[in-house]
């Protein structure tokens, strides 16, 4: 059963594909099993046992828990392990003086009141919002404290125990922590930062794919006529697009992981390129925020474009050299803002940004010229109104003017036909009507209302694709905003022009 | 200084309405505390001291480590913990075998080399994606085979060092899961499913609050001729709406947080309401990246309002109406989902989202019918073409037309007087534009094409809300098929009607 599941060929393909991705991994296995094995050697070799004797598995305890990927994580448990220690201590210390003033009988009573307080007190700060990235150190105060003060009672040495312990604890954690830093140190830092950069290129890839898509389409659509059941299939699954979806999709969600790196990142030294000291990398995190930001109108294009209802094929290949070209050019600002941060450099994007915002307003005055492509079948109301002034409109429930039909016939037949291939919206009302039928189902001007109404969103899908990208251009000017406090914040060297 | 702001009275303020906003914070608080006091008391008294010896520490250390908030996730770390054990017992056991078997002299090197080993493997393994959940797992093998094999190497009785130490483990996980569960349990089925309702509950009001953005900014312009320097302080700031969208941002961070509760609910036995075994906790993290999915289009919604250029307020109360009506049918139907799966029913929600599509398709047959108000100034385009054949369109840069300005006169002041309280778009470049001069900044001409453009942009902007709206109501099917989905698997009851 299982057995014939298992190809062990396919099994070391993966692991080794997965190695090679990011030799990084590799790396961190083999400092973990480094770091063990030296502490280990503490007492294999007979002089450390004879001092600290059993105490000293607590710095193989304390290599396992501390060792983190990063250097930074790994020095912020350091820290919280540290804490917690010393926190422990200095209260164990506090109330075993109090039990043993409080007579033999009291003493008891006295410890386990104080574990229970101290279990309770600390775990309800573990909770506090600032305070949840402790949760650890916490964690260690508690059981460091209850370690302490019981075995001071039962083993009636604390002190000489205490110190001993913590020596051990000491010397895991400085093995730990020299390995981590000294052999091939993997910086938080340092993968925030190319984390992010790679988060830009996310976001340019997708919106250029996002164009591509409609490329897609166009071409699809250009074979008219033939009739292909599989346009569905095709559009949701088999797209070369979609990984650069999926990739943004994971940009969207990656709040979390970059308050993690940028958490960890604080406990770093200066490294690297990131050569001084309080080096902002919570302006990452507000740089990666406003590019999600940016990300949600590319889901929003992404969604008008998977969307059941498509601008018809004319239209949207008479706007396509100026999309292209805005898209271009947006794709390209992202790119060159992650290039800027990968290379630490200070471009200004003055050029790029003013020749961006040339060529999304290319593409406004063009729809604005054109807009009447998009109202297409409706010049009977387009006699010019006085719109100063408030608005007295029909209220189209009430009053409902019929509309002419018989001039745009030919364009409701080319609609009719491709409608074959466009998603039915919403899928759900249409099937219901299918099925109902009795609510003006067999009146024509019912049903050509319908699809005049449908025609309208498909137009206007073009319009929202452009505002779309309009917005985006314009939470772009934030970002550019976003990544130049962080150069100046970072100190990142001016460009030379 | 510091002390200076600390305000003992605030805080304590601060700490009692955290407390009572989630009293289950101060029940787990609690319940740590009777764990470890429990636990404590197995070393306190002295007969299990007397069996167990120094070893019993180890019973608090697995409580301090194995308490978690949620029931699943105590569960989840216990098996962690003893598979862990159990797999580390199991290759110790095998190892010194072979290390006994090689030698007095070879078996150091064994040994050694088995813990880099092992600390080399684990590593590896728990960075592997499907694994990582199990990373406890692997941190506790690691340490718990160091401890086994150094300890059983240098002081000699290898298996009863291990069985106590295994025992008095199992007596801490026994504590801290009986605590845990028997005692006002925290279920993470629970959590995930208050969660997931809220989640709806925020999107809706999110959805509204848009809407009631409009209506605010309506109200604001409603008294024409004003200046008010402080409008971009009163949208950005202190609008009533904005915590629902600061809510709606969590919303959209929130697939970490649904991850783990789904992850913790997996371990949970039947409980509560949740009765069946297999309940399809995973279905419910489904419905969560649905949702987010639609919430992206309301985060666009909101890009929208809070863009630099609005619709002009004729526009924008033309369609008030419909609007509103579509925008609380939508609220509606997400609330009745939210409150459907709150109640575990499984209503059919075909009467909401039948009326939520005509409401729907109202609003864009109402768009349909006033199009011409979006494309106002442009009746000398309007004469009817037949679109139907491929459109030979003019180049717009190649061959700009001159708009014909003389007739919208009134129109652009108007629009003027408007502008002074809308934010320029985009700022940069008008400040640019503002500094440069040269660039056909003297000519009439060329600035009032620009204003057409921005004209045309502000009544598209009301086209895209529209069409974002529409969108957003076609997200709200496949979130419908996904409560569906969920409601069939989770066995919730069918409504009584």
């Amino acid at each position: 059963g299982a057995a014939d599941e298992f190809r062990p060929g396919q099994w070391i393909r993966d692991v080794w594909r997965f190695a090679k991705d990011d030799p990084k991994r590799v790396i961190f296995a083999l400092k973990v099993g480094l770091a063990v094995l030296l502490v280990s050697l503490l007492i294999l070799f007979r002089a450390p046992y004879d001092v600290f004797g059993t105490n000293i598995i607590w710095s193989i305890l304390t290599v396992a828990i501390m060792f983190e990927y990063t250097v930074g994580a790994t020095f912020n448990k350091g820290f919280n392990r540290a804490l917690g220690s010393i926190a422990a201590g200095v209260f164990a210390i506090a109330v075993m003086q109090v039990a043993m003033s409080s007579g033999h009988v009291a003493e008891p009573f006295v410890i386990g009141f104080s574990i229970f307080l101290i279990g309770t007190v600390t775990s309800f700060m573990k909770l506090w919002p600032t305070l949840t990235q402790y949760e650890y150190g916490f964690r260690v105060t508690l059981f460091t404290y209850c370690l302490i003060v019981v075995s001071g009672y039962r083993m009636g040495t604390p002190v000489k125990t205490a110190m001993d312990r913590l020596y051990s604890i000491a010397i895991g954690g400085l093995v730990a922590v020299l390995v981590n830093v000294l052999i091939f140190p993997i910086w938080a830092g340092e993968q925030l930062h190319k984390e992010l950069v790679n988060h830009f290129n996310t976001v340019a890839d997708t919106l250029e794919a996002a164009v591509l898509m409609t490329e897609c389409v166009k071409k699809y659509l250009a074979d008219d006529g033939t009739d292909r059941p599989e346009f569905d299939k095709t559009v949701m699954d088999d797209f070369a697009d979609e990984p650069a979806f999926r990739k943004c999709r994971t940009t969207l969600n990656s709040s979390a992981k970059l308050d993690f790196f940028a958490n960890s990142a604080k406990w770093e030294p200066p490294h690297g390129r990131f050569r001084h000291f309080f080096y902002p990398w919570c302006e990452y995190v507000k740089v990666g925020a406003v590019l999600r930001h940016c990300a949600y109108e590319v889901m929003a294009l992404h969604g008008c474009l998977h969307s059941e209802i498509q601008a018809p094929y004319n239209l949207r290949i008479a706007f396509q050299p100026e999309i292209q070209d805005a898209t271009n050019q947006a794709a390209e600002l992202l790119r060159s803002l992650g290039k800027d941060i990968s290379n630490m450099k200070r471009g200004l994007q003055t050029t790029l940004l003013k020749r961006l915002h040339s060529s999304t307003e290319r593409l406004q005055r063009s729809i604005d010229i054109h807009s009447y492509l998009l109202t297409t079948t409706h010049h009977e109301y387009s006699s010019p109104k006085p719109p100063s002034k408030p608005l007295d409109l029909p209220d189209p429930t009430q009053n409902p003017v019929p509309p002419t039909i018989h001039r745009a016939e030919s364009y409701h037949e080319t609609m009719r036909k491709q409608q074959k291939r466009l998603y039915s919206w919403p899928s759900r009302e249409v099937d219901e009507f299918g099925e109902e039928g009795g609510f003006g189902g067999g009146d024509g001007g019912e049903m050509i209302r319908r699809m005049r109404a449908l025609e309208s969103t498909a137009a206007m899908s073009l319009a929202t694709f452009t505002s779309l990208l309009i917005e985006f251009v314009a939470r772009l000017d934030h970002l550019v905003d976003a990544v130049d406090e962080l150069a100046k914040m970072a100190r990142f060297k001016e460009e030379e022009i």
